[in-house]
């Protein structure tokens, strides 16, 4: 296979010459199959998260709908946010957390579990199915199944071609991801990692139904990312790429003393063909200067975003 | 492919040509191959789970060290038990848990859990796989490797060349089976679906260790078998294969209105090649008869059983 052809959209350089080195080595050291695992963070490392996560607009709406529907729920957060369309309130939560005070988060989350609770997990994919291929980016100027990058779509078929099965480990909702990700990335819905809700099966004469309840079952961030990749996979990955401090145990954990390794992580520093924020990644750039770990950054490293 | 040397251990009769005709069907309709996902419990299903399941071999040894090297925990079951080597005890803790008292189950599961706690994942593996290599059955004169049913892994390679993706969903232990269900079924570690215990990790130079903790994550049994299904492939099933009361909620969520399905139940019926047993298994083969599900008599409709 012709690289130039494959990551077409990386431009020439020291990143992109530390991915083919790292594919190119890992055939030539004849690494088995099954262990050719590549797991990959979704919101800033597949497609866009900003200004806000694309999930978080498909919780605000439905959040909206619900303030709307019952007044009460104006005057309480998270629904007073969506309702207002404070996204300030709402970037303060990211920012918070970031910096270690979860408070907005659990209000969020409560909000968050509510928005589908009893909602049966076949009919949540089709609203999820059906706001991804309907709404457009605010900014971008495109729909959301088009904010993926194109230089990453490229990768996930470069190392698929060379033996690798790729992963999504993401802090979104698994069961959110799982219409779209064959059509956008090439990963099965089995192959998506991601938080995920408590459900609850109910027996009936139509093969019983799984509705969501509404509690988390586990939030994929962190040190939770390799217990979900090892709990999913049974492997250590031998690439993982990120972008944000949720990924560094994740990344760390894509280690091997005798097996050629790739952490990337994705640097949005492109305010003009997409975002420039290091909110949420400083640890983890720090991490990459001492640990060796492979920058990716927008502005240099792509020749196109999307 | 001809069915006469693929199914060659399976007795001609209705039950073959029950699992034949359902998989032709799956091949002449044209159902999409990422939908032709089989589900197989293990204990009972799979491979022989008496005179107790195999795993219970594993831990009850492990609880044997323990209490040989602490006196005290002798006298606490299920220690005490296990240092006896009172069958009548474990026994005991199975029928009661059939009859709906989980009194002993929770106590067994106390011990169970502190068997393993501490120890990193990898450690964990190397551990259940020397085990299932070395390790005779106690009573059938042949390794726990040899205790597989030649028919089921006949039928499992016989979905896999029609285009099925099987997956393991047992109510046994997923880390305690990974090591080798490939070899012995031909089903990869990633789609070992089990009781998993809570994991910890912790950071370190060399890529991080995962841990077991001493408390269950989940039980994968009864209405979770479906949860963790759907939590693992996004897909309802085609074909679910099962033995016991655990199973009824994983056989009944393979259910599809507009696609070919088949529920099997193992019947376990024939003491001279195996065991003969129906405890555990009465709800089961009740729903079997009303809802038309195949009963496998191991008696008469297969030829070979190991």
């Amino acid at each position: 296979m012709r690289v130039s052809s494959v990551l077409a959209s990386w431009n020439d350089g020291a990143t992109k010459r530390a991915v083919v080195e790292f594919v190119e080595r890992t055939v030539s050291d004849a690494v088995p199959f099954e262990e050719r695992v590549a797991v990959f963070d979704n919101d800033g490392t597949l497609w866009c998260e900003k200004p806000v996560p694309i999930q978080a607009d498909f919780i605000l709406r439905r959040l909206f709908e619900m303030a709307e529907a019952d007044p009460q729920l104006r005057g309480r957060q998270p629904w007073k946010a969506a309702y207002e369309r404070d996204y300030g309130w709402l970037g303060t939560v990211l920012s918070e957390h970031y910096e270690g005070d979860d408070t907005k988060v659990r209000t969020l989350l409560g909000g968050v579990l509510a928005a589908h609770a009893g909602i049966g997990v076949e009919d949540f994919e089709a609203q999820s199915d059906e706001f991804l291929r309907t709404v457009q980016h605010p900014t971008l100027g495109r729909g959301y199944l088009q904010c993926a990058y194109v230089p990453m779509v490229e990768l996930l078929a470069y190392l698929e071609a060379n033996g690798f099965t790729n992963y999504i480990a993401s802090g979104g909702g698994r069961d959110f991801m799982r219409p779209i990700t064959q059509e956008v990335y090439g990963i099965p819905r089995e192959r998506v990692i991601g938080s995920a809700t408590a459900l609850e099966y109910a027996s009936n004469d139509t093969g019983g139904t799984i509705t969501r309840k509404a509690e988390a079952d586990y939030l994929d961030d962190g040190p939770q990312k390799p217990i979900r990749i090892w709990s999913r996979t049974g492997r250590r990955p031998l690439l993982a790429a990120g972008n944000s401090n949720g990924d560094i145990p994740m990344l760390e954990f894509s280690h091997h003393a005798d097996k050629p390794t790739l952490r990337l992580l994705v640097l949005h520093d492109d305010a003009d063909r997409e975002f420039d924020y290091t909110s949420g990644s400083a640890q983890a750039l720090e991490r990459a200067d001492t640990n060796g770990w492979t920058v990716v950054s927008i502005k240099h490293d792509w020749a196109v975003v999307f």
